[in-house]
């Protein structure tokens, strides 16, 4: 009774995800869906790169994840299935899986027609291609099924964190519904960092705790997702001090 | 265990959606419930009938689809019962089932106040009547209990095509969360159309697929919907060319 | 089977709530799982706690009501579990719970960690407390499992109905998607009040339905939740009139 999480680009306007759900449906009545997150920015591989690593160990051992932020369909590029030991995964190949913590061991290019919808749109392949295939492995189809076995998916780099002079420069990597700006940098990455700085503002040492600070002031603390985020207080920093995923962030 | 599906325009902000799931729950626990789309714009009666008649062929069997999209609530406006030979339908009678690519062939006008709550609200039908009487389909009512056969709803007319000197005209019926402009116009429609043109702008013939034209280049093509689409590439046509539904597109 | 209800001010731009429901899957895998709202505005416990005390009365007995509105997220303030004879309730303690309106009658304090995520974020309680304490309630854990039982949780007034020299003052509460603006005055509140009037314009004597105005002229009628609101048919009442939670709204 593993459940199917879906990640799109679809957002909540239209009835994209309700079709694909009536798809999975059709072929598997039982099979429990999760919504993990529709709202990734148009064809933002990066910011879906991010919710699925931060969401996607947290989920029942076997869910299949089903993530289409697809700028390329309708084009040649691939649609590959993986696994990394504790999930499994469908996407286009264009790197959305590139930034899971626990990396895809085994790959498969999905090119078994007879698993689609009969009739292929050039424009909605959540519906005539991913839909049917994660109804049907959800139903026990071994993946061998899918297509062949492949080697080298096209990858996302994730980005790097940097030395300077006096200390390592990160990057934000993705503003959430609260405005803090979540950045690539680790507890591993900044050690013993006495100060982090943001368009040359310093927000002193990274918190334990929102109430450390006062109301209206911002700060840096570790979040949830395990990397160091710059916030303010019951307010949104990233409206505040204009902050955009790959603006620097500085640790001394 | 076929679902039931809401089309509303509840939105997400409030607890709309999720009363009327309380209630259906209340009474059939087991009842699956899709989300179809509840972010029609308020009162956008050509919006539902859009969503539901795109999304409805890709739900299972027997599916129940409950749409509440009523400006009318709390008036002397009917609530009517159809079924197509494939799935039901619940509705206020204002043309929000006009559009379904199978036609509806039987009606009933729901009226039978054993089946609603107890105590019905002047703006709130959704809960107090659309989802005690979904449920109860759900558990096994025959239609017959919901109220008399009826012959005429009203209709909402589907926009015509238009023959024009040099081709055809049709016109703009929504837009999508890309900003994608879907037409009236079908394959049949246009035929072997060379030139599909917006507000004076040639968009060319219709392609077949986004990868045929450059980035940020508008384009015209047939999308899922089995409509022709005006798009721009990983770009966003309706906001570009200000677009609305009801503009007018031609074909030559 | 009774149904977990989430209500939260996650949003759902980010995978928050699906992480949630990770969580709580993993440990109940058939805990079905309903949206309360996920809208909220961040951190408004007076929108939160109007949500709950509409929707409540209509989820079936015994449902979950988990809410997670947290300013106080990582500081000491308590979580808490409450029980009100119909439904049972997981929430910080900061008064979100205070406008049921069958209220609490037994409290805990949710203090055993052992029922936790063995890691706790400084940010996201959500998941790592709400979820998995959420999913062993489901399970069938004894409340008194969870922790102490407690008197006095926070409470939050809600706003009084103050008499005037000719009637009634109540205040907004909520401005709901459609634009109406709902106001804390009851039936009982305003008797046989002849005339609403908001910022010195009279909206004449509450309707009983929007169908008794012509399109475009603002009323008051009692909503669905059982308040005065007010309301354009077909329209936005608070954009139109600049209204917002804790304007004053009189009847005489």
């Amino acid at each position: 009774m593993f459940p199917i999480a879906l990640l799109t680009d679809f957002g909540s306007r239209d009835s994209f995800v309700a079709t694909m759900k009536g798809v999975i449906l059709s072929l598997a009545p039982k099979a429990p869906i999760i919504d993990l997150c529709h709202e990734i920015p148009p064809q933002d591989l990066r910011a879906a790169a991010f919710q699925l690593r931060t969401a996607e160990p947290y989920f029942p051992p076997a869910s299949l994840f089903v993530c289409v932020v697809d700028p390329g369909v309708g084009s040649r590029r691939k649609i590959i299935w993986g696994e990394n030991g504790r999930h499994q995964f469908l996407a286009p190949d264009n790197g959305l899986l590139s930034w899971l913590q626990r990396p895809i061991r085994r790959w498969r290019s999905v090119e078994n027609k007879g698993l689609f919808l009969p009739k292929l749109s050039a424009t909605f392949h959540g519906r005539d291609i991913f839909a049917p295939v994660a109804a049907r492995l959800w139903l026990g189809l071994p993946p061998a099924r899918l297509g062949p076995a492949m080697d080298r998916p096209i990858v996302l780099p994730f980005p790097k964190v940097e030395a300077t002079a006096k200390g390592v420069r990160g990057e934000i990597l993705y503003i959430d519904r609260f405005g803090n700006a979540i950045t690539n940098l680790s507890h591993a990455d900044i050690g013993d960092c006495r100060s982090v700085a943001f368009r040359g503002k310093s927000l002193g040492a990274p918190r334990s705790q929102y109430a450390q600070t006062e109301r209206g002031r911002p700060l840096a603390l570790f979040g949830s997702s395990g990397f160091l985020e710059l916030s303010v207080r019951d307010s949104h920093f990233a409206k505040r001090f204009h902050a955009r995923p790959g603006n620097r962030v500085d640790c001394r």
